[in-house]
């Protein structure tokens, strides 16, 4: 009957933090037992195989789902986006790009002969205001209706399905505990309302919450092997390699992938993770390639290739671009968080289906009438970052002479100057990003699946194109300043890439916003193929990185873990103050005493007492009250279900029997006591314990590095106080002059 | 005259492992005294800019240098290594390569016309036994030559420079102290001594060494920044970021470089060394790249593009090298570990510089017949990895219709049929594989400059070839099997691309030599160009792994770490014992007591006694004797230069003065007693305790992570022993059943 009970004290409440030391201390418990049995039956033997391939069997299914997952949603996704427009008549199963394959004009601002727009189904023509207004009302009203459709499923069905889910990964991996999140029905309404939120037209990724299905996937898996399901910190280590295979299948970025899981969402990251972790991407990304979703056959989302290398001297406005993104980054984020504590606290919050569904048709209304708008942002990046061939008939490629690459040797430079449609583009591209910028900041935070990444790399890809044009028309009408002519010579009019442009600028705004830097530019790369180009994008994200945290310093993820109040220790902040443990502890100097358990004068009833009045999550056990020396810790849930258990099974223990947590103890009851309880094995018997003149910093370090939830002081030997991860928590939220009170979990 | 005591307080000495926790601590109260002066003059404005800044300028330096050293040693070392077989006339600072630039056919297995050999110069012919001879006589005195200077440089000027300096590097950065092994002398020595073992045709690659070069940088412009030179942690920060520069020169190859480091040496890795670690790579590999010292200038090293995709029934022959892959790489770590065993424990090793003398001339001698060997050995990858053109002349491109790529159409399919070129290729390329793997067993470990990273290539690349053609010619003779017809379709003749098994098989014997993982698979694909090949990569490493850990679990470096006695606990190893801190600790059962130090009882007299008795790093102070109530710890060298201060500037301090540690003493000497001394300052009040049933692997993790240099152990808030970070690595040696006294410094 031992079994039951040890598996009852190693579960976890929801919404609490896990207990690290614990949880690998019980890993190794249970790797030993298994070997010991290594002598054992054929089964046992079976069991062992199961056991040391589990690790690797967890990560190819997580990667396998994964990718199958990304791959329906991404058919999925396009499919609709495009129904909002028109349909494909011979295939109704076709989006406009499969529609058009034949066609090859797919970019082009016409539409190609086999895809119909509504107006072309229902009045047979594609031109004249009938038609348009008649596009224009089924649009928005296709928009409403997904977004509708997928607010419905959220609330009624799977509220964790909403919002972009980072902060919550991040938080789960630094070790919480929130069932549910990570749930089977999580993943289906999320898969599924992603799909329409995306297909609303709504200026939201499916990027992000593609990590979060992922990690649903992860953990879903892991409750197929007793070593994972059992156990929160090994848990981690199969959500870590769902974490990096999700970003792995969003941008098809598998190194990219591994890198955002070390850097930007894992917590406790053992090297064998990191091995797992990149084959979980790496599979991940292969079965989504099999799966072909996007028809090119190519694992690279945004592939580019550019004729000329960068310049020099380009790296000034590769600068300035990073600036800019570090600026709007910084303006997004705190437009953000100040709309969604305004939504939080106020009467607002009750009114989600509302606020989606207005969100949507002020989205619609305003995103129809402009082509860089209405196409899906995804499609939009994929246009700005693409360079102008000679026969690109879109008004981005609305040279004078159209043939620029084959006058590159003509001296008047024809073929790089402006036309009018460019400047049309310029203006429609300022209006998209002010648009996107605005509409985002309403989005990011409302009751379905919102993805970042994205918006902002539209926001920045819009801004680069329009500085690209700038820089490249500048050089076309001054080619004899000293520095076009010394770095271009008369290829002026092959010189500047305003695409490459739109790809730095979509570095920069995204670094800007995430505080992302290693790993983006590694999934930059990936994304877009181009080793050639880390040097602008470095720059970049670097500049943008540096002028962002001179505004603010958190980014978009860690403000929504602070807004939720999530106890999350981050890795990346240091600790710069003097405090000392004793100034951090519990008691403060007036409040009553450290409520203790001696090791052999409490009685059941004392602790029953005690669990009743209090409300802290574990006792430290001390010798006696006089010399206040340190036996142990005891959590309160363990003691809780012991005394229980205890009371259950014996009828001898009665609230007058002793405890006792020594070791030595007589267990049958002196004549005229009641039964003595003995309770030494749920005595943790090796807290961790510091002297109370302990610089916080190292207390920070203890707690970041080992995973602690919650360390003993002492002084000279004599028990003082506690501190626990809230106390640190509130802590540094009181010396960064923030509330304390926003941290609500433990 | 507080400032030179403090000063000496932090330095460490030689063989000495650091305290992370202090030297954490201490950088962040530099860092407080600088913030506080925010609003001192300019010149303290300056200093803090300087201090900001400093970080980002280190790297930036160390990468130049590290891009710098890369360059000059590539361009020595390829045109020493080629003159050995003769000379450029008209440029005599040119290697082959460049000499030959224009004729573009430089790995035909003739020569150029600008290339002369030395038979060529002196007798003036390039056929015949004469020649031959000449040829050969010449080649093997300047190879002699060349190791000798070598030799003599390392053993009389900078004995550190020899050796590959990845195991010490790993040590240096996991905090140990080995005063002028990253000096500028060995910078030079191993600079110089590098070129001339690697012209002298050695079987050691260059990419090894580079990482100690660039760490050398490191160090030399950490000593520019007071706070990386007075604090040995952050300046393991520069030092992280150098192995990564290092990595990035040697390859090419920034990210694996930052990978490298993350996964293979560093042990404290935050997130901005992280960052920085990344810029140095970079800016090392685009210094390299503008010297351009291959006269490519690529900055991939073995560029290949392979006309046809992997197939899926390739997984085999890849796995099966990964096993062999794993297995040569465990044959030669046990090998050349016995070797190096031997030669420590002989008085064979005080004959070094005969050994590189006599592992030259059988070098030499055997090298020079077949062509495979002749060559260098990057030149070899380089040959190997390549596809054959249609126009290729050279022996392993002999197929019988040599224009396979035009007749892919013909059923017949003539072009792939081995020719009587092919097959002598593959015996001298068998012969190559066994001469390289025997010749580098004995040569690393000679005292010479020495890395393995390109001989296990050559080997792997030798041995992928082979068995590349294999399947070639296997699927050539054989169309009709269901395997080749279904992948290959009729293009059999191009269906297998030899080359790309070459790939695989250097990839394998690296990771089985090495043990690295998620690293080398980056590097090669960096090292090659060739996302598309990850899978094949991947596949082949991890079984490289999985074979090779069955026979020997640790990888050269490590194996050498352990020879060499460093306390090197290793991050990856997990601890699976069931002991507890009870069983580590000293002083054991039968041993004298612990020697601590009361509060308030010890006079100078005593202290000055218990260091001449003892040889401890440390002394705990407890409160008194009857309750070994812990109060703080205090070092051995903090309390000797303390004592030794007082004694000089304080004429009352005698042998019979008290010595205090406590808060509130009586400063002045009571009348009829010598004058008092208060040590307050030297002992740190926060010592790291456990409890005597903290479980090993606990304390594994806490030293492994916090970075501790002991810990005391506690019973009910009672001291009972210490822990040393050498006692944790001999009990993990003893419990490997591997000798404890093999741990030499602590």
């Amino acid at each position: 009957m031992e079994e039951p009970e040890a598996a009852a004290l190693a579960q976890y409440d929801d919404f609490h933090t896990i207990d690290w030391v614990r949880d690998r201390q019980r890993d190794r418990v249970r790797f030993r037992r298994m070997r010991r049995m290594k002598r054992g039956s054929i089964w046992e033997r079976i069991k062992q195989a199961n056991d040391a391939w589990g690790g690797w069997l967890v990560v190819l299914l997580v990667g396998l789902s994964a990718g199958l997952s990304a791959g329906v949603i991404d058919v999925g996704a396009s499919w609709m986006t495009d129904l909002k427009r028109g349909i494909c008549p011979q295939n109704l199963w076709f989006n406009e790009e499969s529609c058009c394959w034949s066609d090859d004009n797919t970019f082009a601002d016409v539409g190609c002969q086999q895809w119909k727009t509504w107006g072309e189904i229902f009045i047979g023509e594609s031109e004249g205001v009938g038609v348009y207004l008649m596009n224009y009302i089924i649009y928005v009203l296709t928009a409403l209706g997904f977004a509708g459709l997928a607010v419905v499923l959220v609330r009624w069905i799977a509220p964790y399905a909403c919002g972009s889910g980072i902060p919550e990964i991040k938080t789960i991996l630094s070790g919480f505990i929130i069932h549910g999140y990570l749930g089977k029905l999580t993943l289906i309404v999320k898969s599924m309302s992603m799909m329409l939120a995306v297909a609303a037209g709504l200026s939201l990724g499916k990027e992000g919450p593609l990590v979060h299905v992922a990690c649903c996937c992860g953990n879903f898996f892991s409750y197929v092997f007793a070593k994972y399901h059992r156990n929160e910190a090994k848990k981690r280590e199969v959500l870590s390699a769902a974490a990096a295979a999700g970003v792995s299948v969003a941008f098809g970025a598998p190194i990219g992938g591994v890198l955002f899981s070390l850097e930007e969402v894992s917590y406790y990251f053992p090297m064998k993770t990191l091995w797992r972790a990149f084959f979980c991407a790496m599979i991940a990304a292969f079965t989504l390639k099999y799966m072909n979703p996007y028809g090119t056959g190519n694992l690279v989302m945004f592939y580019v290739e550019y004729d000329t290398p960068w310049k020099l001297f380009e790296l000034l406005p590769f600068v300035l671009l990073g600036a800019l993104g570090g600026l709007i980054g910084a303006v997004f984020i705190k437009a953000n968080l100040w709309w969604c504590k305004k939504r939080k606290n106020s009467r607002f919050g009750n009114f989600s289906i509302a606020e989606v569904l207005l969100v949507t048709l002020i989205t619609a209304l305003i995103a129809f009438p402009n082509p860089y708008t209405r196409q899906s942002s995804s499609v939009l990046i994929q246009h700005l970052f693409r360079q102008c061939g000679p026969d690109d008939g879109s008004s981005l490629c609305d040279y004078i002479d159209n043939n620029r690459t084959i006058n590159v040797n003509n001296p008047h430079y024809p073929g790089a100057e402006a036309g009018p449609g460019v400047l049309k583009a310029v203006w429609q591209l300022l209006l998209a990003a002010l648009f996107k910028l605005i509409i985002t900041v309403f989005t990011f935070g409302i009751k379905v699946p919102a993805g970042l990444f994205i918006p902002s790399m539209a926001i920045g890809a819009c801004i680069g194109r329009i500085i690209g044009i700038g820089v490249e028309q500048l050089a076309v009408s001054n080619p004899e300043w000293l520095v076009f002519s010394s770095s271009c010579g008369n290829s002026i009019s092959n010189c500047v890439t305003p695409g490459l442009y739109a790809m730095v600028g979509a570095a920069a705004v995204l670094g800007g916003v995430t505080k992302m830097t290693v790993s983006l530019v590694v999934i930059m790369f990936e994304l877009t193929g181009g080793l050639t180009y880390i040097v602008p994008l470095m720059v970049a994200i670097m500049t943008s990185k540096w002028v962002g945290d001179a505004f603010i310093k958190e980014g978009i993820y860690d403000g929504h873990i602070h807004l939720n109040g999530y106890p999350f220790l981050d890795n990346k902040e240091e600790f710069t103050h003097t405090t000392q443990a004793s100034d951090v502890m519990r008691p403060r100097k007036h409040d009553p005493a450290l409520s203790c358990i001696t090791q052999d004068e409490f009685t059941v009833g004392d602790l029953e007492q005690l669990l009743d009045e209090t409300e802290f999550k574990g006792f430290p056990v001390i010798v006696d009250k006089e010399s206040q020396r340190l036996v142990g810790f005891v959590l309160r849930r363990d003691l809780k279900i012991a005394l229980r258990h205890a009371r259950i099974r014996n009828e001898e223990i009665v609230s007058a029997s002793k405890v006792y947590f020594t070791e030595q103890s007589t267990r049958y009851a002196t004549p005229g006591q009641a039964a003595p309880l003995t309770l030494r094995h749920i005595l943790d018997m090796s807290p961790i314990q510091i002297t109370d003149a302990t610089p916080m910093e190292t207390v920070v370090e203890l707690f970041r590095r080992v995973g602690l939830r919650q360390t003993l002081v002492t002084h000279n030997g004599r028990l003082l106080g506690i501190i626990t991860k809230k106390d640190v928590l509130r802590h540094i939220a009181t010396l960064a002059n923030q509330d304390p009170e926003s941290i609500l979990f433990s």
